[in-house]
Order: C-alpha cells, then structure tokens, then sequence
C-alpha cells in the first residue's frame, strides 16, 4: 500500500520505517525538503537531524507536504498536534479526499514542561478539529495512546494491552485495524470507540499516561481494558 | 475508624454502606437533613428517594455538613463534583483541618447528554482545586475512575484491574490504601500517581471510561496499567 507519513519528527519516522519494513511504499512529507535535509541539530525530543536518520532509511522519499498526500493512498497524521491542521492544510483537501486519514498525533502543550498540557480536550479533541476541517477524508484516531515504539512494536510492554480506534468510516477502521496487525497487534487488543468523538477520551487519557511513565519510570506503558460480564 | 461520607447520592450511599460493612462507624452529611429526608422522588440518576434507602441502613445516620464533618476521622467527599467545593466549605476547614479528606468525585458536566465532559480539567482538577481550598486538609484522589459498586466490589471486573492514588501527604496515601484494600483492592492493585495534581490524569481518564461504558454496554469497566521492563 502506497502511504504517506506527514511529519519528519520521532513518530513519523518510526512509523515510516515500521510500515517500510512490512513492505508499504512509504514516503514522509515535509514544509520544507531543503529545510528538513539542512537541519544539523537534533530536535526537541533529542531526534538526531532528519538527513543523519534517511542515510539509514534511503527507501523512503522525503516529499513537500502536497506531494506526499498526493502519493498516499493512506495518509498517516504524525506531525506535532499543535502543527497538524496546519501541516494537513498544506497537504491539500484534495489529497486527504476519499482517503484514510490515520491520525495518531497528540495535541500536547510542553511549554510548560511535563506532564503536559493538551491544547484541545474535554469540549473537542483534534481528531474531531481535523474531521471537521477535512470533511471528505475518514479520519481514524489511533495508536496515540502509546510511544511511538510501542505502536510498532507491542512486545516492548508484555502481556495483554489495547489500543483504540475512533472514526465516523467503518472501511477506514478496517483499513487502520490491518495495519495494527501488522505492527503486530492482534485483532482482540483493539477497542472500537465508536465515532470521531471517541477521540476525546483516547486523547484525554494523555494525561494519565504521562503521569505513569514518570511514576513508573518508562514509556514503554499501556493500559488494559477489562470488563465484567 | 469514624468515617463522614459527603454526598447522599448513589456513590455516598454505597461508600457509605460498604464502610460500615467493613466495620467502620460511619455518618453521611448533607446540607439540610429535613430537605434529604423530605425528597419523594429518585435523583437524576435514579437512586430511590433517601429516606428510602435510610429504611435498610437505619444504623448510618444523617448529619448535617458540619456536624458529619466534626464526627470523621477521615471525611470522604463523595459530593456531585459541580458541588464538591461548597459541599466541603460547609463541611468547614476546621472540620477538614489535619485529616485525609478522599476525594472520590469526578467533576462531571452532564448537561450535554453522555458522555459527558468535565467542569475542570487539562491545567487544573478538582483534587487540586479542593487541596488548594483546603491547604490543612491532607488530600487523597482515589476511586473516581471506578462505577460506585465496583469502587467497594471490585470482584464485579474479573481479573487484574487497577486503582489510582495521588496525594501530597505519604500518611493519608496509607489510610486510604487501608481504606481500599477492605474494599477487596489488593496492594498490587494500587498506582501511586506522586502528588495531588496526579489527581489530574485520573479525572481525565473519565472521558475513555465513560466512552468505554458506552461501547462496552456496561459500567463494570476498568483498566490495569501494563508496563514494559
């Protein structure tokens, strides 16, 4: 499957690389291609330059925003949550049309350090916001819950843990659910939260996570839901 | 232990009743006991009228604020979370001074339907909220991420499920571990989520609980933390 990765930071590279790996035709989308390839520093995340991490990854192209969603038959939100409506903006309406949206970006606010802040919650969430803004795409809200190399890789946390999915397009989860499974997540792991609006609770639940990765010491942390009968 | 629950809703009366099961001598406070025994009709959520309930429980009496308050060694607020903070100032500070105070509400906005949103939450939490109020009181959130018959049966989620704890003083921390491991909550089922602003993360996994509920068709929902090594 022919997918499109935007954002150039942590996420969107493992994600890109992982989708590599189980034989998708990846590309990452950018503002910038020149700007990416000339950054020298690591990013806030400690990320080392974008142009040292494609030596190791030379499969996949680095493309302007339009580009890669032209390219995407699955377009993979993974750009900062307070740049993803901007980002998405320029990938272009017409290239999200008709398609998967996958978004697994979190709408932190690290100004004021951690644990964060989300820049929208309890009212709306930024998988309704980027619904809203592209209402042709089939937007799922997905694998926000956990770290990046949890999402492609659930062994990292042993045992049983879930992942949640939200959106409006039934096809488009479906979509989504095979490429969990390919990260090896097995269909069983995966709750459905219904609509778009799900999105809230998997978002708000950001809060909580990052208090147990600071108390417990790791990132590699997932949650279990378990119900009675 | 001389327990004062807070709130003659569905959640206080459980607590209530379970605490005193277990032993405890325990009072419910209110803010006029003629207008509590008076009502005729269920609450909002379909508890039977109080004066109802008082029939099977005749051994739990009824307090004013401030007199529940006086009573309690440790006072449980288990106040509707829109009305917790004038519920607790009628309690009084000198009532609240020195003592754990086990905040089990969640601040719910239930105007809107279900799910519902929060009256408080991403830069503040009603935990917080009632710590900053209170400043003498030792503040403990726990609970509220639980269905009232879970909180006091958590037998009614099979297998691993988890609590949350968050509270500045380590002492009332214990207390209320003593308090939940009557209850049937092992050790190993408690997380320790570090200060009261922890109390922040658990409030705001009330959104995926309450969209859980929904989608799973049932309230005995809850989650267990799963880390990596």
């Amino acid at each position: 499957m022919k997918i499109a990765v935007i954002g150039t930071g942590g996420v969107g590279r493992v994600l890109a690389a992982a989708l590599t790996g189980l034989g998708h035709e990846v590309v990452i989308g950018t503002r910038s291609v020149e700007s990416t390839l000339a950054s020298t520093d690591p990013d806030v995340f400690g990320n080392p330059p974008y142009a040292q991490w494609q030596q190791d990854h030379q499969d996949i192209a680095l493309l302007p925003f339009a580009e890669a969603g032209a390219f995407g038959e699955v377009v993979v939100n993974a750009a900062n949550g307070a740049n993803a409506l901007a980002a998405l903006e320029a990938v272009g309406a017409e290239n999200l049309a008709g398609k998967v949206l996958l978004d697994v970006a979190l709408p932190l606010d690290l100004s004021q350090g951690m644990p964060p802040t989300l820049t929208v919650a309890n009212t709306d969430s930024l998988g309704e916001q980027i619904q809203r803004a592209f209402p042709e795409a089939k937007v799922v809200k997905s694998l926000n819950s956990v770290a990046a190399p949890v999402m492609v890789d659930p062994s990292r946390v042993p045992g049983e843990h879930d992942l949640f999915v939200a959106g409006d397009d039934e096809d488009a989860k479906q979509v989504v659910r095979s490429l969990l499974e390919g990260f090896g997540w097995p269909d069983g792991s995966i709750v459905d939260l219904g609509g778009i609006t799900g999105a809230r609770g998997a978002e708000m639940y950001a809060r909580l996570y990052f208090t147990l990765a600071d108390v417990l010491g790791t990132f590699d942390v997932n949650i279990k839901v378990v119900r009675g009968k």
